[in-house]
């Protein structure tokens, strides 16, 4: 039996894929981790208000969400102060991000990011068939202007930016990445994931300018909302652009909860500051953590902090697998030189404490392995 | 500006699309649905477990749902005697057409299905620049032998069945389906669109063959476990089949609350049964209140009834619309002579009492516009 034809592109994709989730990598291990620490999750939660939405909205979930998200787009439109029709909602900005490689990349199409940035938008812009063309980090910045100009160079489509970045944390202040939008060739689009904004200080996003075609913004409820788990990400930009979404999307994928909890967690702004003071407190404590040890930290506008482990990859690597061994889930970035480091989310007091506890002993025993 | 370059099959795509929810038909009427029966969905709801586990699961959203899905596809796998490999979740058996679509679809590429079955795998046949080629109802049911000597003609590669059907609710014995399943070519894939098959009486699903490779099997939480809004959907199949999915899926698109919900749902069985037979009982009484009309239903296998208003499709959309304007929300079938009925799903005590005292004053404003 010949079995099924897939389309050549699929089957030219590889069969085996990088998302490794910490689950994975507690069924390998035979046992849980202590801190979870390692996805970029906001463990501060969600509003108390959008739990207690989200419980309320179980048991109404026999019906379908509403497809057109219209609730959830009506509040973030206020929020925003665009029109609805700027908005288009989804599966996590992941799933987003999908779709938009599904209506720009094909075969032979260039697309333009950072060496070492998101690697699940990697994974869609090859899973589409189109080539991607890399930049390197400047130092542990993503490089806009060099990008820009290499988007140029190669007649891209697509260019991904990331501010504040990840893995690195780092950020560009808004006229950077205004002049960036404004380096953008009229034929292509520059997708600006900002889905650590909440995070980073005033003046990194520049102002919403949904007539601009050549920019769509990225934002999600899964960072500072703490709702990574709901899968609801938003994209803001120009109509025309927004409304290529409901050509190709599942109109029926968003959970009813997950919406439910979203609508009610916007509202919550107070929390959100909350979250984001938390944040930064430990911030400086995992600096301080680290700076015990003679290490230092890449200045982060997230949730979470690159430890700079002093040597190469293979050394932050050995850390990372004594941390893992020692039950706190973490990672670190995959390309040179930003492999150096560790990549830690900002934990509970608890977590933190843990982690104070078992880093020199990572160190120590990764000195000597 | 010129604005960013869509592939060419996007650009041919349609601009709207038919996903039309109720809660979008409640805002252009300015006023809510009494009974919300037009959408298949069960309103007899999930297992009170599943829903205190979801409502429990709430709190726990910061972290990301696991991308492997692997607690429910271990239980999955246990209840359907496979092994894991052999199952895939995703966003709900839309979700998964859509995956599907894209391992198997391109321009050129023929998919069979039947005139007036789901719109929503045509939605993703056509967003891959897929032919549909349909094949007639004989009578209200699919006609399993026609569809796969037209799939041999047409030299398909990709079939799509339903059993029980949608919408029509009928059913084939597994008789019936093992040989249109022998017919498929060897080189051609079947989806088993089995969403409503705990519905359906025993006898109705062939046994599950997970060594061939010439079918897909899709099943759904969101029929008979009652929860359509937390979009989870499996696929089971030879193993090679499920593993092109992770090929290209969202392996964190999974809500983290569906699944804890689903995984409950699913030890909950004798809930299930419970919803079967007040299902059973339901179909009765809107069969009774059809009768009391001199009006007959097609025979159903699902959730839902299609009354035959036993006139054409315009006499049936007029009864639909003063349905509707009474605050009940139903759906007709699109396409002639199934067109000649609506579409009801069985609704609480409540709803259908409702209904019948409705119905007659629906018949008889159709009637006289």
């Amino acid at each position: 039996m010949s079995g099924p034809i897939y389309t050549d592109l699929v089957t030219s994709l590889p069969a085996t894929v990088p998302f490794v989730g910490p689950e994975t990598q507690e069924r390998a291990r035979g046992r849980g981790f202590s801190s979870r620490l390692g996805a970029n999750e906001n463990v501060f939660g969600p509003s108390p208000m959008a739990i207690a939405a989200m419980a309320d909205a179980a048991a109404d979930v026999w019906k379908y969400g509403d497809p057109e998200n219209f609730d959830l787009k009506q509040a973030l439109a206020v929020h925003h102060q665009v029109d609805t029709d700027n908005i288009v909602v989804g599966e996590g900005i992941d799933g987003l991000l999908g779709y938009l490689c599904r209506m720009i990349v094909e075969p032979g199409v260039k697309v333009v990011t950072s060496l070492g940035a998101y690697p699940t938008f990697n994974f869609h812009v090859s899973g589409y068939g189109g080539d991607l063309v890399t930049v390197p980090y400047n130092g542990d910045y993503e490089d806009p202007v060099a990008i820009m100009e290499k988007a140029v160079e190669v007649g891209a489509r697509l260019i991904y930016l990331a501010n504040p970045d990840n893995p690195m944390g780092t950020v560009h202040p808004e006229n950077v990445i205004q002049t960036a939008i404004d380096a953008v060739p009229d034929d292509c689009l520059l997708i600006l994931d900002e889905a650590y904004i909440e995070f980073a200080p005033k003046g990194t996003a520049p102002a919403l300018d949904v007539d601009d075609r050549r920019v769509i913004r990225m934002r999600t409820f899964s960072k500072a909302y703490g709702m990574a788990g709901a899968r609801v990400g938003y994209a803001m930009g120009q109509k025309e652009v927004i409304n290529g979404f409901n050509k190709i999307r599942n109109h029926f994928g968003m959970c009813r909860i997950s919406q439910a909890g979203a609508l009610v967690a916007l509202k919550d702004q107070e929390h959100l500051r909350n979250t984001v003071l938390s944040v930064e407190l430990g911030r400086k404590r995992i600096e301080l953590i680290a700076n015990e040890q003679g290490l230092s930290v890449v200045p982060s506008a997230t949730n979470f902090v690159a430890i700079d482990c002093g040597q190469d990859g293979a050394f932050a690597k050995a850390v990372l697998d004594q941390l893992i061994e020692r039950d706190i889930f973490v990672r670190m970035p995959f390309v040179e030189p930003q492999n150096r480091c560790i990549r830690l989310s900002v934990g509970q007091k608890v977590d933190l404490s843990f982690f104070e506890l078992q880093f020199p002993m990572a160190l120590d025993a990764a000195s000597k392995a």
